[in-house]
């Protein structure tokens, strides 16, 4: 189903490479995308597809890249709210970007545990800061910060799965989930 | 580092080629893993090796499934106990194997996200099983089992989140694990 060839500078063309492989990958396995086809349905030629992304985990590192970069811009704190809210207002973007980017939450998913170090880096990097950015926020010090600091994990764990969970069950409702999510992590810091 | 060749009966060479890669698996990214190493340490010909497992992915998923198995036996519920203690029984034993089997969690991690759908339904297996002990100890029916088996299914991604940590930072008492957990399920499941 290739599309007439458009006329897309540098980063557009990128962009769109990016944007057709993240629903080939969301639907199928790593092992069943072959960038060939992102070429054939953007209209471009196997030569300029190669010249973005050489090879195929070339291609997946930058979409998870992206997407993780992503996520960590929508969901960046405002340090000048109560913890509380932070935290609150951190999960309704996460909410807002897995209603939204469901191909982005299912490629990062999928780069949590792959086989390739460099990608699980990009993906751990996320998670990392993530972790910082609440345990920061609350202000935990010292040895209190080491436990603090499995429990916050956990969570983000948890709220992962939960997330994922959601795109098969679409019907909760994200309130309940907002909710769940609050409730666990005041349970993991026992607050 | 070859060993002298011992007669064993099917099952015991089986048991010994299973234990055999579970090592290098816990040590090596899956990609790194050659099966006529294992052949190699365990003294057999290539063509034993290929006979009891034809491919490393058959090899992988043996050692997947023969882990969730284990553990899902070594966490099985005492029906007779109220549900706060089968939930806390559960978590010990699961501890338990954590300190005594790292090489197996990090296998069944590698398994959970691994592009092979087969390896992953093993231990989705395993996971799904979990959950249905969990929310059949508490009784929940209903409406409120599918609230539940969200926050439970997450729940079961915090321990293992946390669990995994733990085998980088084993200085952390068991005993603040067990709390931070058992708090997080009850905030979860918001009891």
């Amino acid at each position: 189903m290739a599309t007439p060839r458009k006329r897309l500078d540098r980063e557009q063309r990128r962009t769109q490479l990016l944007d057709i492989g993240i629903q080939l990958f969301a639907d199928r396995s790593y092992e069943d995308v072959w960038i060939e086809e992102v070429a054939e349905i953007a209209g471009v030629s196997r030569g300029l597809m190669y010249h973005y992304f050489p090879t195929k985990r070339d291609f997946f590192a930058a979409i998870v890249e992206r997407e993780s970069k992503h996520l960590l811009d929508v969901t960046a704190p405002d340090a000048s709210l109560p913890v509380h809210e932070q935290i609150a207002a951190g999960l309704d973007a996460y909410f807002e970007y897995v209603k939204t980017h469901s191909h982005g939450v299912r490629a990062i998913n999928i780069g949590t545990l792959s086989a390739e170090a460099a990608i699980r880096e990009i993906v751990e990097h996320e998670l990392a800061e993530q972790q910082t950015r609440i345990l920061d926020a609350w202000g935990f010090e010292g040895e209190r910060r080491v436990l603090a600091a499995v429990a916050v994990r956990g969570w983000i764990a948890f709220v992962r799965a939960v997330c994922l969970d959601w795109l098969d069950h679409p019907a909760i409702p994200q309130e309940e989930l907002r909710v769940i999510c609050l409730r666990t992590l005041a349970g993991a810091l026992g607050n």
